[in-house]
C-alpha cells in the first residue's frame, strides 16, 4: 500500500514530493496548491487566475439551504464549529452543486470516446441522447438566473483570457446552443455546468470537479457561522419556520 | 434579520457588497476571498502570502485519521464526495486542530484584558495561571515534532517577513520560552498554536481561526479520496485493522 | 488491541458473546440490544420499558432546527439520506440535547465525591456551587414549557413504576427544588435532566447519555426526510428565509 | 406548508395525533415508535417482533469501516459523541448498507408493474433483465459469507414466523434461486436484501428502508464509541496504518 500525497516526519513534511516548510510555505499560494495536490503539478499562472475564479464563485449565493443548516447546526453545537461547516457540505448534492459532476463526466466521456469528431458533431449527439432518454441536460439552464447565469459567461471570458479554454468549454457551448434552439428558448451555460468545462480542460477528472465548490462553500459556511455569532437570526428563522407550518396529522 | 454577507438577485450576485461577476471573478484569489469573507475586507499583498501559508500549511500531513475516515466513508458511498469530506471536517476537534481556537481565544483574552502590560509579564501571568490550575497550554509542545514544529518556526519567520507578526505571535513566542523554562525542556510553539497567533495579529477573532485548518483539511480530504479513486487502499487497510484486533466478550 | 462488542466470521456473527442469529435475532427487542450494546447486559423487564420511554421521548418535537436542517441537506442530496440524517445528528449539541451529558456528568460525580451524604445536602451544595460560580444548572428549566416539562413528570414518574427510580433521580428533584425556592421561580426538571438521571441510575455512564438523544433523533429525522419527499416544504421555507432576511452590507 | 409528524405546544407534545406523554410513554416500545413514524400506525404484534429483528440484525458486524470512522473521530473530537455518530452513519453508502434501498426498489417496482404476474414469472425477468444490461443484483451475494448469509435465512425464518412474509419476500428468494442457477454457484439471498423484502413486505417505502441500518447502526457506533473511552485503540491502529502504507511521491 502506498500514498503519492505526503507524510509528516519527525522534522518535516513532504507534499506530493517537496519540502512543506522549505519549499512551500511562502513560495506557494493557496490556489497553487490545490493543483499541486489535484493535479500533481504547479499549475501555470493562467491556470492559477482560472482556479482562483473557480474556487471563488461558488463562495457566496446568498442564504441558500446549506448556509441555513450550517447556521442551525452551529446555533445548537458552538463548540463544534467544524460540524456546522460538514452539514453545509453535506447538502452540496446531486440537485444542488453536484451537477458539475455529471456535467464533466458527459463531456469528458462524450470527448473521449470520439476523439476524432467535431465538438459541434458531439454537440448534436448529446442533444440528441438526452432528448431520446427524456433526459435534462447537466449544466445548462438556471432557475434564479433564467435568462443567463452571468457567473457562467464571465467564467468563459476568463478561461479565454487565460488560455484555459479548450474542447470541453467549446463542446458545452455548444450543447447549450443547440438544446436551446431546439426547446425554442435560451438554455444557457450556468455555473456549475462552466466549471465543470473549464476544470476539464485544465485536467481535472470529473470525479473531483465537485471539489471546487465544496472548497468554496468551506468558506462560505464560515462567513454565515461568524455572522451567525454577532447577530443570530436562527432562533428567529425557525419561529418564523414553526408558525408558518401547520400541523394536520 | 439581515445578512451583510451576500444575496443572489435574478441577474447578479452581490458579495460583502460586490458584484461578484463584475468585480470580483478574475480579480480576487481565494485567498483574498478569506479576508473579504472572514475579515469584511481585502486584505493586504503582505497578510495575502501570510493567509496562503495558513492556508497551505494544514493541507496535507500523511495518513491523519480524518483522511483515513475520509476515505472509508468514500469507498462506502463513493455517490456522496461531500459526505466523505465532511466526515473528515468531523475530525478537526478538540483534540487536533481545533486546539488553535484554544489558543487564540488565550491570546486574545490576555492581551484584551491587559492592553497596558507589556507582552512578558502577560506570558508569565499566562504560565502560572496554566500551572496553578494544571492545565496544559494549548499551542506548544507536539508529538509527531518533539524537537520543534518546522511549521511553525517558518510560519514566524513569513509573519515576520509581510508584517503581521504583531503581539499575539510575540505572546506566544513568550509563552513557550517561559514554559519551556520552568519545565525544563522545550515546549516550542506548534503548528496550531502559530497558526492561531498570527491569524490573531491579522485581526481573526478567536472563534473562526480553527477555519484555517478546515479550509485547509477539505483541501486535503479530496487529494486522499482522488487517491482512493485510483488506488484503493482502503480495504486492505481495514482487513489489517480487523485482523490486528482480537475479539475478546 | 481487542474489541469486547462483535466479530464477523465466516459463518456467524457474534455480539457482546452472543450469536447474532441463533440467541439474539426474533429473541431480543432492539431496547433490550441498547442495553446489551451499552451495559454489556440484558436489562430486566423493568429496566427495558423504562429504555423505550427514554428512546421514545425525544424522536420527535416538530419543526426543531436539526429537522429543518436534515429536510435542506435531503432536498439537495436525495441520494445520500444517511448525510440527511447525520446532519440531523450534528445538531444535538451543547445547547439543545447535549445538556443531558452535563446533568449526568454533575449528578454522577456529585454521588460518587460525596457516597456518605444524603442527597439533600449534595443538592445543595450543587446549587451552591453552581450560584458562586455564576453557571446555569444543566438539566433543569425549559424555554418551550416554562410552567414544567411533562415529559419530564411522566418519565420519573415510569422510573418509580419500573423501579428504576434511584439517587440520581432523587438528587436531580431536590436540585430543581432547591434551584427554585433561591430564584422564587419554579425551576422544574427537564426531559433531558431526567434522561440523564435516570439512565444514571440504570447504569449508564455520562458520556453516553446523549446516545438516547441520538437514537431517537434518527428515526425523528428519518420521519421528516420521508414527509418531505411526499409533501416537500423545503423550497418555500427557504423562499420564505430569503424573503424575510434583507441583505446591508 | 404542513407537517403531519408532530407539533410541540406550551405544555404537551403531540406525535402522529397522539399526546406523547399521555398516551405514547409508558406505552410504546421504540420499536412500535419506527411503525408509528414511518408507517403512520402502530404496527401488529406480529410486524413489533418482526421489525426488531430487522433493527437489531445490523447493529454490529465487528470492526467495519464506519465504525472505526467513528473511533477515529471521536478521538479527534470527544467533545462532539454526536459527530462520530454522523461520521458513521456517512458510511452506509452505497457500496455497503444502501444496496437494501435498491433491493427495495426493485422489487417494489416490478411487483407494481406486473401485479397479475406470479413471483417466478417476475424473478425470471428481473434476472435477464441484470443479465442484458451487465448489472448485479442487488440483495443477493455476500463478501464475508460466500455460502449464505445466516442473518438473512433467521429473518425470513422470522418472517413467516410473525406473518410478515409476503409477495416482496417470495420474489426476492426467486430470484436468488433463479439467478444461482444460472451462474452454476449459490447466490443466496444477503441481509441487506431480506431486510429490503420484508420492509416491502410490511409495508415501508423502498426510498425509507435504509432507515433500519441507520438506527440500527446510530446503536453500533454508540458501542465502538463507548469501548474507545475505556479501550482506546485508535492511536495505535493509525500509527499501523501510517507504518504499512508507502510514501511514494
Amino acid at each position: 500500500m502506498r500514498t503519492r500525497l505526503g507524510v509528516a516526519e519527525r522534522d518535516r513534511v513532504l507534499v506530493r514530493g517537496h519540502d512543506l516548510t522549505a519549499e512551500l510555505l511562502g513560495a506557494t499560494t493557496f490556489t497553487e496548491m490545490v493543483g499541486l495536490i489535484l493535479l500533481g503539478r504547479r499549475p501555470s499562472a493562467g491556470e492559477t487566475r482560472m482556479l482562483d475564479a473557480l474556487l471563488v464563485v461558488l463562495v457566496e449565493h446568498g442564504l441558500v439551504k446549506p448556509v441555513v443548516a450550517a447556521r442551525f447546526v452551529y446555533s445548537n453545537a458552538p463548540e463544534s464549529l467544524q460540524a456546522a461547516v460538514a452539514a453545509s457540505l453535506l447538502g452540496a448534492g446531486s440537485r444542488h452543486l453536484g451537477s458539475s459532476e455529471w456535467c464533466a463526466r458527459m463531456l469528458q466521456e462524450a470527448i473521449a470516446a470520439f476523439p476524432d469528431d467535431t465538438t459541434d458533431v458531439i454537440a448534436a449527439r448529446i442533444v440528441d441522447d438526452h432528448e431520446r432518454r427524456g433526459e435534462r441536460i447537466p449544466g445548462i439552464g438556471h432557475r434564479t438566473h433564467p435568462d443567463g447565469d452571468p457567473r457562467a459567461v464571465r467564467l468563459f471570458e476568463l478561461a479565454r483570457e487565460t488560455g484555459t479554454y479548450g474542447r470541453h468549454a467549446e463542446l458545452l457551448e455548444q450543447v447549450a446552443a443547440s438544446a436551446g434552439e431546439r426547446r425554442g428558448r435560451p438554455l444557457p451555460v450556468n455555473v456549475t455546468g462552466a466549471i465543470a468545462a473549464i476544470a476539464s480542460d485544465i485536467g481535472f477528472r470529473w470525479q473531483i470537479t465537485r471539489g471546487f465548490a465544496l472548497i468554496g462553500r468551506t468558506l462560505g459556511a464560515l462567513g454565515h457561522i461568524q455572522e451567525e455569532m454577532d447577530e443570530p437570526i436562527s432562533d428567529e428563522l425557525i419561529r418564523d419556520i414553526q408558525a408558518s407550518v401547520s400541523y394536520e396529522p
